[in-house]
């Protein structure tokens, strides 16, 4: 795995993750040269500036020329246009990973990569958070944090292998997955969660008595809601290339809340009691293994 | 202003509302002496340890006796028992008040005061979150947060102002309203994001692949489910407590939900940005003015 090492990462998309991957890589010494493409000619100016690109390209072809690695971290709508930008000037043995939080539309976009789709290995670090841009960027955003990657059976090996060195060279554990399942995990445990903080702060949001009400809002309201703060450009993306997976795990939690409203209206303590003791166990024990997780990738 | 202060603070529940009240009024030099009541012997030993409390007592007649403030904190449920043991001792010039969570159930246990009703002024400090106990008891917990108070008709005048100076000077903003108001509001803002949370985490817990799901969340799911970690039993009370309010909200969302749904299917990026956006600029704008309040608090 040391022997791996990047003359030349190419990254499409220079903000949070793209730069984050920059800095990380960098920082682990495995890359010479990053080239940052795209955001607009401020944000990679900035990008220049602070260090995270060495260089930057108006065109794909300039950007692809030489890299050995490629990561596009552009929204996803975006996407078929950077690979079908790319394919044409891919070296043989580069390999192509993103940062999407879906899987299955990334890899629709994927097709534009026609005979070099095998370069490409689909990759989701679970890392980021309400910040994005450049400023953001870090290379210790990936330490401790899983990434995901969904090879499919066309994957080259190769290209699988170095693209989870990279990964793994900015601190992440990474764990293999299909794209479907992928979205169905994170359908459940990302995306209705945000799906619920927009609704909870855009009911609030459409009462009369919005500014009141908030005025009474503690902390746990500020946690609860904090990924309603996220781009909702980027959310609204996901939430429509996730939408059959979202739409079943929001109706069985749209089913959960109508058996909570019967255990009030029974005045059902003990069952209240008895849920709400299983969610704070299952949390608990959570946060637990994810602190020993943490230790150990730390250590 | 300046000129009440307190011979004598009792404290029923040392925990972390009566013991952060307690040491917030020592901190301000509004009390001579805290007695401290219930929650267990070591429990009582250990605010006696950290100086919470400057004494213990066994039974309300002995705590109450020449004591001219009075916080009720304990579970809402023991407190018709509370009040019914303070009414024969109380002096006359003493105000009694509370640190509940909900305002007109604890209104129905004061009903045990009998004739002394008049001295009790509900009052709902919004702090706390998942901690509890002596242990997390701080003179800084109510700094910059907001007490509300629910005074009836019958409440006198003197016990009102009595309480309000001594939220006040424990560095809290005081706030008037109705129980029913109250009860309103903190459904709305605090009970429903928290009956959510205990629902995502319950709706996880049920689930086979449990384990598997919670490696993939990430810290937005940590912060959107922090409040599941509250007291199961506290909440069990609250939430049957103010069960008609918190089943109308749980309604009115489930509908928001189905909307939310509706734009899945429907395809429709548009509004669901639009939703997005007005949730974040709603949000946004709260945490803005949320500071420029600490701001103005900490002046």
């Amino acid at each position: 795995m040391g022997s791996v090492s990047f003359r030349k990462l190419a990254v499409f998309g220079v903000g949070l993750i793209g730069g984050s991957f920059a800095l990380a890589l960098k920082q682990a010494g495995m890359v010479e040269r990053v080239v940052g493409v795209g955001r607009g000619r401020a944000n990679i100016d900035r990008a220049l500036e602070l260090g995270v690109i060495d260089e930057a390209a108006e065109q794909a072809a300039e950007a692809i020329d030489a890299a050995d690695l490629v990561l596009v971290a552009v929204p996803v709508r975006q996407m078929d246009a950077v690979f079908a930008g790319i394919a044409p000037h891919l070296r043989p043995d580069a390999a192509i990973t993103d940062g999407g939080s879906t899987k299955r539309d990334v890899i629709t976009a994927a097709a534009a990569l026609g005979e070099k789709f095998g370069a490409f290995v689909p990759a989701h670090p679970i890392a980021g958070g309400e910040l994005s841009g450049v400023e953001a960027a870090s290379a210790e955003l990936y330490r401790g944090r899983t990434v995901v990657i969904t090879p499919l059976p066309q994957t080259d090996a190769r290209a699988r292998t170095v693209v989870d060195v990279a990964w793994r060279a900015c601190g992440a554990k990474v764990v293999e997955m299909t794209p479907q399942r992928h979205d169905e995990v994170l359908g459940a445990v990302s995306h209705l969660p945000h799906a619920l903080a927009f609704a909870m702060m855009h009911m609030i949001a459409q009462r009369r008595d919005t500014a009141e009400l908030l005025s009474f809002a503690g902390a746990g309201f500020r946690d609860f809601t904090r990924i309603a703060s996220s781009s909702p450009e980027m959310w609204r993306d996901i939430c429509l290339a996730n939408r059959d997976v979202l739409a079943h795990e929001l109706r069985a939690y749209g089913a959960h809340l109508d058996a909570f409203i019967q255990l009030l209206q029974n005045h059902d303590g003990a069952a209240l009691e008895r849920a709400f003791m299983a969610a704070r166990a299952a949390r608990n024990d959570w946060l637990a293994e994810r602190k020993v997780s943490a230790g150990e990738e730390a250590g």
